[in-house]
């Protein structure tokens, strides 16, 4: 609360300007983009009027994709020789847009131009690049087949071969054993006609470690490639319009110039060569091209949730039930305590992640353009999008369960939208990285400080992945970083005398409580390094601190790009509202971690309680602003119909 | 952890003899009945083999249900007079036994015999005794028909009118608008011939209250009874095998003896009587009906968690995922300790849960077989029904959650159950009683101790609902109970000194929240009555501390049932590990209330960590037996067959 005077009741004229700015300030840098899917056709692009025999749903999605395949956003999303626009942001952006339509669209999307048209654009030569343009058209259709049955999380240990045969110039690919087989392939079971398959590359009987090979899987008539068994994975808890498939591969033959060998390849007279030595590094350098997938599904789990707030706001703020003692009317549920504290935080932190979802948009801009092209850059990057994806998708389960519950049995009708949302966006906490494991990375990226003094972390081989992470800065730099300083900088110190209310006070709690989990982490390592430790043992033992310790980092770093934009809001009406918003997300983050504030001496007794106190007074103020900030989402009309709109 | 020697590492034959032993002490009173339904047709009761759609899941749930009724179970909720055998609890754990086949057919059963039934049963009068055979044959299948779509929680302000008219000796049931219609009503849009309809009783011109009468709305060719207009309510997130309606009547007339009168009944002469002459206390009366609802719902939920963790567990004890340095296999994931973290504790709990349950439905019995037919013993079993489903319903969908993520991408596909477990039990949270607008009841019922000081609450009129429970002592006495105090007179007393692993400790932690909570909640609420106080707004205010109170309450009730439980357990073994799941209940909840204590200066900062540290001990302690444990839920074999189960 910068500004202490208490915000205005709202009239109707200032709530309309008032969602307008607020749309404008949510929308970022893509705007326009923005409006561009606004405007696509909201009857066609709408969730389905009830839910679809899965045949149906597939169907549907198949044609809904290829009318978004007829807008520049794929495109937008490859580099110029390849035939597209590089205008990466704006695509991501307007990927996210179709978050807010049947979400098994989003998933298809992605899945055919983020991960397939990203593996064939990141991964391939130039040999490739032809290729592009008939993915971009739909023409081309792909999966993305790397996780196996037996292995998800450790992408490392796959067993899938792709072995060079010189007598042949060829690649056989192969799948040793049931557990090997390629699970949960989205567009795999239907629609996907190539396959970027990785596998242990076998280069003269040397193993190479995971590479990337284009494998053809079957026809437009159905059939199966030679070699090539297609299994559908049958019904699934949401995402119906997702065809997802089981890849398995009988010593499958395809021509060596099939292997996307940009970080390595195989020469024309049979030889491996890599212009990465180091197998580890290559194979890290190869999995950042997920990191685009990791963005995206934070974008539309953000909208998934946006979506919900919203049915669930035009409910709470007409919905009535019990009247007030003497009173004409019944009380609208929104004014019921208990209904505003499961609402209005959650709207505030969807405010918070949609502001930190641009800054991590605008940032792998910066890397995929080249403009910031380092591999500390790409390591931050990489960093960053594990943590909001995972803060995101967390939001999106909890905020859709909380708005299902708050609707009660009209929540629980398909018609209503909630049940969708729930189900189809349930698998983003587990999938493109288990929140569990991303976590535990972006707590190791945080330590690369202190792997000088107690050896590389890698070293003790718990989580492979986290070598890739391992070389970001605690401190690393964002363009919210300078704003977000001052703001900083402005507490009058560790006082109990400074408020709460103070947004430096805010974001110093929480910068406190990063620094001082990454602190304990890394005392606690470094007994594992002890000669004779049972290293394992002691860092199983620290799990729960690693993933207390990334979810510290991620929290700050969405409180401070959320105050910095707050504080860089042009239009005065929204400032005064989006500051409360941004109290409201930064008191309820501290909040949740009472516990740790209290045991750590960070936080009175009296303060919390204060604190408390503090976010009830903000959740009521904001209150009367409820309809105007879910309109501020600019979710375009009539995509949120619903039941329970039309008879509220 | 009353033995303080750790638990030995079982072998083969140690884990069959402590299944059986564990199974048999969660069994409780009811072995026998659960081992009559445990012997059911697995491939018949079992979950659908994939997703059905609606039309097909709803006619396999009619089948199923006409099988169920061939069976002792139904008879079993009814008085002798009525045809019944009066085994009220054994009624109740055979409908519980239920839940871990399709939910589908759980929730059916509990509307036509629980609900529809035990409504004929409970309000009618002996006029109406000979329709209880046809309703526990299935002959005569119905609806409970209470819900409006503008009144859910509300049910003393529904709209519909059942106005007597002398002329022709005749009810006339009427919707006055499409609010007051009857909606989300089970068994409404196909199977149901007759509805128990609750209307506003007018005679004479004069309102008397929410009544219940039976109104006949369709016959066996589908066709609707004249002036009922029946809607199907559409696809909902789960429960599809269930016809979910909306009743709307238009002048339709029924005799005057369709009304359940035993409660309120209009004479011969077409006069209105009643045995209560207090309005508000009739009403409440009538409603004591939901009890047995809230009570198969809390069981219900329990099973679905049971089923959800069984399947996870067997899932984790054999899923492999990255290697320890140095080792031949790859680490299990359930020795992960952030994997222990989330599913260890959810296991305790789940007995500590099944253990309440068994004591909440034996005093179900006692009071509807007249053991116990005081107004007090009925209010107590209200607060206890409503708290113990909340408790059970919210740890029912945050357990499938949980699970769900705890598998991947495996827990996501239909075939691996979790799926169906979490959509289908997604609606107890809300149906049966609001979850939050329970607890702020169960808590009002608690504060009957200071009403004498400070009024009646109820005349603050905020939950009108509140008055029915108003009633109950603080210290209700139960059968645990002298056994729950003798473990707490254990205790040294409030020391720092006594361990947390003392038993005495952990419950007296509980008990000191619970009585803290209500103290000041009397002290806030006492504010409400002064002159000219906002009564309203005050009352507004405490209500997350009502929440809080009421769950509180009912914690430290479900913590003292299962300490006393496993005091009795006379099976050494079993025994010894049902307290170490105990110490991990009664712990995590503490640690889950952390906050709490440090802010009410009940724990000191070194206390919460090494209270941290102590869950995390135990999780470990427990992780060999944790396959053993879920057998022990003695869920029937085949009912959990799923791939993950195929394949591990």
């Amino acid at each position: 609360m910068t500004t202490p005077t208490d915000l205005p009741t709202p009239t109707v004229e200032d709530r309309d300007a008032l969602a307008t700015a607020l749309r404008r300030h949510l929308d970022g840098p893509f705007g326009d983009v923005r409006d561009h899917v606004r405007a696509l056709d909201a009857d066609a692009f709408g969730a389905a009027p009830a839910r679809l025999p899965v045949a149906e749903h597939r169907a549907r999605v198949t044609d809904l994709l290829a009318r978004v395949a007829e807008q520049p956003y794929a495109a937008a999303g490859f580099p110029e020789r390849q035939g597209g626009t590089a205008r990466y942001g704006e695509a991501v952006a307007a990927f996210e847009m179709l978050g807010h339509t049947d979400l098994s669209l989003f998933v298809k999307a992605g899945v055919q131009w983020g991960l397939f048209g990203g593996a064939v654009s990141l991964l391939g030569t130039s040999r490739h690049d032809d290729l592009v343009p008939r993915i971009v058209s739909g023409e081309l259709q792909g999966c993305f087949a790397m996780t196996e049955t037996g292995h998800g999380s450790d992408v490392h240990s796959l067993r899938t071969t792709a072995t060079y045969d010189g007598s042949t110039d060829e690649l056989v690919v192969h799948t040793p054993d049931a557990t090997a087989r390629k699970d949960y392939i989205g567009n795999a079971a239907q629609d996907g006609r190539v396959a970027a398959v990785f596998a242990q590359l076998v280069v003269d009987g040397e193993s190479r470690g995971v590479h990337c090979v284009l494998v053809p899987i079957g026809d437009d008539e159905g059939a199966a490639a030679h070699g090539v068994t297609i299994e559908d994975c049958g019904p699934k808890q949401g995402l119906d319009g997702v065809d997802n498939g089981r890849l398995a591969f009988e010593h499958v033959r395809v021509p060596r110039t099939n292997l996307l060998g940009r970080h390595g390849d195989i020469t024309d007279d049979g030889r491996y060569e890599s212009p990465i030595d180091n197998p580890g590094r290559r194979f890290f350098t190869m999995l950042g091209t997920l990191v685009r997938g990791r963005i995206s599904v934070a974008g539309g789990a953000g909208a998934a949730a946006r979506s919900a707030l919203a049915v669930t706001t035009t409910y709470a703020a007409s919905r009535r039930q019990f009247a007030a003692p003497g009173a004409d009317h019944e009380t609208t549920v929104l004014d019921y305590r208990t209904y505003q504290r499961r609402l209005m935080p959650r709207i505030a932190t969807a405010y918070a992640l949609q502001v930190a979802q641009h800054t991590l948009v605008s940032a792998m801009d910066d890397v995929l353009a080249g403009r910031a092209g380092s591999e500390q850059d790409q390591r931050q990057l990489e960093t960053r999008a594990a943590g909001i994806k995972v803060l995101t998708t967390r939001h999106a389960t909890d905020t859709i369960q909380a708005c299902r519950e708050l609707c009660g049995g009209a929540g629980y009708l398909w018609a209503n939208r909630l049940a969708a949302l729930k189900n189809d966006t349930d698998i983003f906490t587990t999938f493109e990285g288990d929140n569990t494991v991303l976590l535990q990375l972006v707590a190791k990226s945080l330590l690369a400080d202190y792997t000088a003094t107690f050896g590389d972390l890698d070293t003790l081989g718990i989580v492979r992945f986290g070598a890739r992470l391992a070389a970001g800065t605690v401190l690393e730099r964002t363009a919210a970083r300078g704003i977000a300083q001052r703001l900083l900088d402005a507490a009058p110190g560790r006082d109990e005398d400074d408020t709460l209310g103070a947004r430096s006070t805010q974001l110093r709690l929480l910068r406190e409580r990063e620094s001082h989990l990454l602190d304990g982490l890394a005392r606690r390592l470094r007994a594992a390094t002890a000669p004779g430790a049972d290293a394992y043992g002691i860092v199983n033992a620290t799990q729960d601190h690693l993933v207390d310790a990334g979810t510290a980092h991620v929290e700050r770093l969405v409180a401070e790009s959320f105050a910095a934009s707050v504080e860089s809001c042009a239009d005065p009406a929204a400032r005064a509202v989006l500051d409360r918003v941004c109290d409201l997300h930064l008191l309820s983050t501290i909040e949740a971690h009472k516990a740790w504030y209290l045991e750590h001496d960070r936080l009175s007794p009296a303060r919390t309680k204060a604190l408390t106190a503090l976010v009830n007074e903000v959740c009521a103020e904001l209150r009367p602003y409820a309809a105007t900030l879910v309109d501020g989402f600019g979710i375009p009309e009539g995509l949120l119909t619903t039941e329970m709109s039309g008879t509220a």
